[in-house]
């Protein structure tokens, strides 16, 4: 049991808990929860380490893994929760590839907030969406707080980070379509049944110009007169399942 | 200036951004930052109580309003956010009254996190909902965290707090929808062309037993195999618009 919070290993999982840089180096994400952990060993993800508190050996049993138990400040320490739930395993980060020529394609723009980050990747596993490209500016999809809000979509959606180049030979044959309170098309007037890819941005800066660049057709979702704006990720809830619902 | 953190009025401030109890017996909120602020404004609301560091004055004159000038550690010590924006307003909390004979209503059933709240009633503003009803269980809709997702949603739509009974007589003559993932009711082959009423419950504990006895349809959105739900603020933009879009 490990009682020290000097351990290495400790000191390991609170820099990879808070550091993009080690997470990339060391190639590892940190899930914390049982909920995360059985979502990523039942994906086919084997943990390398799983850490508990004594109030959580009955889950481990039922989970059928072995673990290493840490004191309750120990758990603490590694937490990146206010109350950590008493499991925390240290995986590989998946090893996504681009599935050929993806019909369906969710491409952001510089979204910076974890939270939203998580939300919009869960919110396209939901929506069928083939792949997520991260474009430059994004928070690191193995981020703590987004592994939180994508509850599992990390193991459900390929996410990968392209430059605007690859993001534009990815886009040959699909339509783009870029989510914009300004744009031209009505969202539900677009056609989403053949290939598409949609580009959302953060609320905060807009679209940037490479993304403007490779747009086709600018979507706006009509709003109540006097309200201006809905969150990157209700749009993008709602702009997704109208392709979805088109499609089905 | 005010440079003590001891001052009465910023104690005030800062037990009116902690306590639910104390803003219901004050009938008063608190807003951070120049958006919101000037929201409130131009919605015809009038600050009690302006408080700014130096580095806003322009603001304030561009506002054409005044207020108290405070040391950046005062400012610090009222926020409720890491990186304070330099403006705080004390306003009467809005009296809201429902509309008469409401067509378009959002009912939110025991939402307990403040930014889920507050993006809820974000979207249900934009998609012209005309008035959100607060069922037992919900998360005070004045919490600072409610009003600085919400982006001014508090200014646009009406936000009620009701119990149950007072719910089942103002959804007379609605048809009632439960979000539901377990629903028999595809979201868009529902009726949203007369008049609805929308109970939304919270991701972790689903509709409480009032909510379901109340409802006429469970409706659901379809979802890629092996995800099993979405964001209740996600699902419920999704919802909002789909009935939106059969009205327009």
């Amino acid at each position: 049991m490990i009682t020290s919070t000097q351990n290495d290993r400790v000191k390991e999982v609170q820099a990879l808990q808070t550091q993009a840089k080690r997470r990339r180096k060391a190639g590892r994400m940190v899930l914390e929860g049982v909920r995360l952990v059985r979502d990523a060993l039942q994906a086919g993800h084997v943990a390398e380490t799983l850490f508990y508190t004594a109030d959580q050996s009955e889950t481990l049993d039922a989970l059928n893994i072995r673990g290493l138990e840490v004191s309750a400040e120990v758990m603490r320490t590694m937490s990146d929760t206010q109350q950590p739930q008493g499991i925390i395993g240290v995986f590989a980060t998946p090893q996504f590839t681009l599935p050929d020529q993806p019909q369906r394609v969710l491409i952001l723009d510089a979204i910076r907030d974890p939270g939203n980050l998580g939300t919009l990747l869960r919110t396209a596993a939901a929506a069928g969406v083939e792949a997520v490209v991260l474009a430059p500016g994004c928070v690191d999809a193995f981020n703590p707080k987004v592994l939180r809000s994508g509850m599992g979509a990390h193991f459900r959606v390929p996410i990968v980070e392209l430059d605007w180049a690859q993001i534009e030979s990815t886009c040959a044959g699909l339509t783009v379509y870029l989510a914009d309170g300004q744009g031209e098309t009505r969202y539900d007037a677009a056609d989403w049944s053949a290939g598409w890819a949609l580009i959302t941005g953060s609320e905060a800066h807009g679209a940037s110009e490479a993304a403007q660049r490779i747009t086709q057709q600018r979507v706006y979702i009509p709003m109540a007169a006097d309200t201006e704006s809905l969150n990157a990720a209700a749009a993008t809830a709602v702009l997704l399942f109208e392709a979805q619902r088109q499609r089905l």
